[in-house]
């Protein structure tokens, strides 16, 4: 298929309630499907990350995903599934259904589909055989199937992995199979996928910016938008993307001319930047946890928690983040008393008197760490995360936050909800924004 | 629709090869197909969570989910998925697109679906308004137009938020829409839609039982498994579940007698139990760190943790689990090996001579968690999480992991991959797991 081949594209605005929702133009653009294979998605045992995966590469490749489909594992629903595609789309992608265990037989399928035997390929059987032998694994029966292929596929050879990806081709749609392993398939996907499909098609631009916000709903920041919203060039698409803690506000232009693109959405992040200031910490897909990495490391500073409700899941999101020793120095998690009182030099007294879920208390493991740690900052909280341990005065999803410095220790009390891993991840935000906060002033 | 008319049923064991690999068989039942709407999903942006968990809770009540698709919000594909779900099944869920915010519009898609036209319902208006109001936010017109329905739906009261569900019928179809705010989503399908669908129809039993794994991989599980499946009854279907760490390996069977249906599987549960009990640490969606948490209870034991490698996230773990307060007390996350020798008294000397990643690092870190946090067990780790800090003795994905009691001490070292993500999870979990085998010694 050539690039002036266009049987199967759309072009949107027909819909009036489309357009007046500012509604990404369909332009025209290749088509494209992904196939997930599995029935443990379809009894909802696993969710389906990689499409997630595979949508956002092809996406920024230039190519419009129009329909995710999961299907069982299962020689009639693949069969239907691909023929589907078919009258969509110029170029399906497919998961699942290559590993070594009995519950994948995919080939078979794809054998009978497009009408080829299947094959032992010599490369693909040596390349099982090396990779197993440095994992000082023996090679059995099911890695030997693995190098079984449709007669005439192209091998898209699997480095990290025993089941190879395959590309193949009929009646004009490229039909791409790759395992369900995610690691695997990120790899070959980034790898060998996009840069062939690159080679052969020649995809429209499209430009993304993602507003990182955190302290704010979806609601909130909607209504304080709206006429900002109204004003908003036709072509640009919006859409907002909350997660607990965090919302994404995401717009997008898609045309010829980068450039263009690039610099009509950059006119609408500085407006946004007058009008929500206060929320903003970040652009595209950066973390909180980067930004204040980034600041700590750039300030030459660094940075230790004290954590309760929390329970070392701040200190799991910073040092998430590749590098991040350089700056961070450890946390407590004083999830008993006599924790606090132990490692963060904690007076009993003020335990007693205030409770462990209070302002003197959450200020002094601030400062406590400080101390024991020697660093520059620091973050501590104290909650009730639930499902139990509120009290008419302390409901479920009160925390108590405090951040502080060689200069100065500020506390906050936010009042969260009922479920206990949300709280958990809100309060690790609500700590790292007021410590990007803190850093930004006493910084600049 | 009644149970009698069975129109768009199926049943399997037509294809041979379904057969030989133990597939599940495809009784008559339910047909049900989910829908996700939102252009984020399509676009990469955010992984769709809500389609899984609404076939995990079809599955468990008998309903066969045999497609999940995701769609663009737009009105063409919304029509479009409508109409083809029609054709293969009984029952259509669709989630996404009831929001607030201007991105949404699927309600204006639904009235020409179903040729109703919007009103605006005063419960729903009262209930938003009550709900805002205890919030603190007011009311604004975005939120009073969530009180549009169409007319003649049945409203499914959302308690958690502003956009109702729906349930509406047509040509013999139920369709239910839900918000697509997971939390949301959650409660309204749980509480409100899967018991009004009991009660409409009589599904067939289900029985699944998952048997969970750590410490091995999926095609050396297969390997020690091939004989055991030879013998497998035809009739119970199985699945392989990776995830890094942890291996669910997952039995299905369907029937008319669910005490029978039991009897089937647990007779291979057992036989599992005497074929790989080394590796078996729980069942159904236990998690690992749950089970280390009966274990302490149920022995009225304490532990705390010392990590480095794994940075906060076996604590984040371990307290993740609701009631881990009883008997976790807390961890020292030493990220800086200052923090190991002032928090943990480690030995400068033993430090310098042998490197933080090593046994006698680990097994001191161990030991000063027990006298530090004053409990009965301990686990420690110290790796190179990666991408960087690899040597060509100690290469990424190196990690001594240690646990303790007040009798004992064992270190063990694990070689893990590249991936920085992957090994602290890994590490995580084989620290549980070391821990779980020496409570077993210890306390029986």
């Amino acid at each position: 298929m050539v690039e002036h081949q266009l049987p199967k594209l759309r072009v949107a605005g027909s819909n009036p309630v489309s357009r007046s929702f500012h509604h990404l133009p369909l332009k025209y653009c290749m088509q494209a499907a992904v196939i997930t294979i599995g029935d443990e998605i379809l009894i909802g045992q696993i969710t389906d990350t990689n499409s997630a995966f595979i949508a956002s590469r092809l996406d920024a490749a230039g190519f419009q995903v129009n329909t995710i489909t999961s299907i069982p594992d299962e020689h009639t629903a693949i069969l239907k599934a691909l023929a589907d595609a078919t009258s969509q789309v110029d170029l399906v992608i497919v998961t699942g259904g290559l590993g070594p265990t009995s519950d994948d037989r995919t080939k078979y399928t794809l054998s009978a589909y497009f009408e080829r035997k299947l094959v032992r390929n010599k490369d693909v059987l040596r390349h099982i055989s090396e990779l197993l032998g440095r994992r000082g694994v023996a090679m059995n029966n099911l890695n030997e199937m693995q190098a079984d292929v449709p007669e005439g596929s192209r091998i898209l050879k699997n480095e990290l992995g025993t089941a190879p990806g395959l590309w193949l081709e009929k009646q004009n749609i490229i039909y791409i199979f790759l395992p369900g392993v995610p690691f695997e398939m990120e790899a070959l996907l980034t790898e060998k996928v996009i840069p062939l499909l690159a080679d052969r098609f020649h995809p429209p631009k499209i430009v993304h910016k993602n507003i990182m916000l955190t302290g704010i709903g979806e609601s909130s920041l909607a209504d304080k938008l709206r006429d900002w919203e109204k004003e908003l060039d036709p072509d640009i698409s919006l859409a907002y993307l909350p997660s607990p803690g965090i919302l994404k506000l995401r717009l997008s232009v898609k045309g010829d001319n980068t450039e263009i693109l690039q610099e009509k959405i950059k006119k609408q992040t500085n407006k946004l930047k007058f009008i929500v200031p206060e929320y903003i910490y970040g652009y595209d897909e950066e973390k909180l946890e980067e930004v204040i990495g980034k600041l700590l490391y750039h300030n030459h500073k660094t940075i230790s928690t004290a954590e309760s409700c929390t329970g070392g899941t701040l200190a799991s999101m910073i040092t998430g983040i590749p590098g991040s020793s350089r700056y961070y120095k450890g946390t407590v998690v004083a999830y008993d008393n006599t924790v606090k009182i132990n490692l963060l030099d904690i007076d009993q007294d003020i335990l007693n008197k205030f409770g462990a879920v209070s302002q003197p208390v959450v200020e002094k493991m601030a400062t406590g760490a400080i101390n024991k740690f020697h660093t520059d900052y620091a973050i501590s909280t104290s909650g009730i995360a639930g499902p139990d341990g509120g009290t008419p005065e302390k409901p479920v999803g009160t925390v108590w936050i405090a951040v502080a410095s060689n200069l100065t220790v500020r506390a906050k009390k936010f009042v969260f909800g009922k479920n206990r891993e949300r709280n958990i991840i809100r309060s690790a935000y609500a700590g790292m924004n007021m410590l990007r906060e803190l850093i930004i002033e006493e910084n600049t």
